[in-house]
């Protein structure tokens, strides 16, 4: 125990938030040794803010938890956090004025942790394509958002717009308004749905999470060359190239794509964009704490 | 007070609910004259059935009141009641589980009492476009319904369709990835926003009613030309036109459009199709007092 607290001022939590997930680090940025890892549910404080701060203590206690630091120690450690939804300013203002367990906390979304991370702390570019979709570049210190405005209005190519896509037109075609489809069956099954009526009373009301949970649908179908999946996929890679050729205007050194849907939907993309993609260097809740590094070194400045 | 108590028998209730509104009438079917008529708020059972049930009974007492009947002679009339959400069959069961104040009701879909009341109770097909829309057709007392799954993953050339393809465009303006609109001032002004961070706060979470009223800006843009604006417009019409083909495919001898967006919508249809149309000869609540009359007729024969 004596070790721990002599190194609990080296100890950083590295936070990354979202929508249906909150991971935590632990990390000595002394030896840059990674202590333990914490998960917890979801982190949005736009969505739900209660539940945004009960996820982001419960995965930093357990993060400390995985490296045998005890749990009061959790005022003694700086924590970076990067969230979805802290774009929006009043969930912003919300979690600045949190009275917060940690020593310190520094809050930014989770496309800038996310960047930090893909490139070291580094200036890059990176597109989100995971539940949602996103680009988002540092250069120069300046910062540039580029989509994912939410669901169902935005994040296109995402795996929530995905799946949507795929409820569409499997509607469409059980209506005889679209030809047949591999996706029909598989989207019945799935939802363990037997007919039409079963299906809209299935997907009514439904969050972008559960339609993220159906995006496979729409590459398995695609991937035997099925017509209907085939234009899903290619409208939403072509959104997805829109977003890459946006971003490298201005020049980012490396461009990264991360999130879920990175092995499935890779393959679609422009292939000259497929050879410029690199794979990011670390983690977004690594990012988190170069972010709290980085504005830590900026308040002693 | 005599003359009332004696023609009660003679009086039905015809209403109309769904998810913005609830619309009641009071008729003699005895001289076809109209009594009363009631306003109250949105009867989806699906959405909400408290309030459903409320606003249904709301409706109707508002109809006696403007007929000067009294209002518990609400027990001796029958009423046939068309709502939207019936189609989900755990709806309809609750509906008919209601301890319900009138004599009787005769509950189906919006839909059959509006075919009903476009078709004076005769064979024929519509098509609603308004908030939502659907396609739908009674003919030798077989049903068919094609599209109104619901939003966002169905109701296509809708109000809610349409709102939202304009978010969705203006949003990609608004990020350059598709080119200006004159739907970007009319949508922010219409929302009082001044930029995107202000839209995506405004525009999240938002129902199917809320995207509705955003569609007359497509039409506005549409007039001038606007290119983003005749694709939105242009893809919705097309979708109404294939709802209209597999209708006409059985033949049914008439074909009306019918809510609120029949006048703005119209214009832009298939011309073999304008010239299809038929105007509805009475309104949905008078479907609704046909529906039950009928219903009434084959349960004492």
């Amino acid at each position: 125990m004596s070790t721990t607290q002599l190194d609990v001022n080296r100890m950083y939590l590295g936070i990354d938030g979202g929508g249906s997930k909150c991971k935590a680090i632990l990390v000595d940025v002394g030896t840059g040794k990674l202590l333990g890892t914490g998960l917890a549910g979801a982190a949005n404080p736009f969505n739900n803010y209660e539940l945004a701060i009960a996820s982001i203590v419960l995965a930093a206690q357990r993060a400390l938890e995985e490296a045998k630091v005890d749990s009061t120690l959790l005022a003694s450690i700086t924590a970076g956090i990067g969230l979805a939804g802290v774009n929006i300013p009043e969930s912003m203002v919300k979690m600045q004025q949190w009275l917060h367990p940690f020593k310190q906390i520094f809050v930014t979304t989770d496309l800038e942790v996310a960047c930090l991370g893909a490139h070291n702390g580094e200036d890059g570019a990176i597109i989100i394509a995971g539940t949602g979709s996103c680009g988002f570049s540092m250069i120069d210190k300046a910062l540039l958002t580029i989509g994912g405005h939410g669901f169902p209005h935005g994040d296109k190519g995402s795996g929530a717009w995905l799946g949507l896509q795929v409820v569409k037109k499997v509607l469409l075609s059980l209506d005889g308004l679209a030809p047949p489809s591999l996706m029909t069956p598989l989207l019945l099954n799935q939802l363990n749905c037997e007919n039409t009526v079963q299906l809209i009373d299935t997907v009514a009301k439904q969050t972008s999470t559960f339609f993220a949970q159906l995006a496979f649908i729409v590459f398995e179908a695609a991937r035997q060359q099925d017509t209907l999946a085939l234009d899903i996929v290619n409208e939403g890679a072509q959104y997805i190239n829109c977003l890459a050729q946006r971003l490298l205007k201005d020049n980012p050194p490396r461009l990264s794509l991360i999130g879920g849907l990175t092995p499935v939907l890779s393959p679609w993309l422009d292939e000259t964009l497929q050879q410029q993609l690199e794979a990011p260097i670390f983690a977004p809740e690594m990012g988190a704490i170069i972010f709290a590094q980085q504005q830590f070194t900026s308040v002693i400045k």
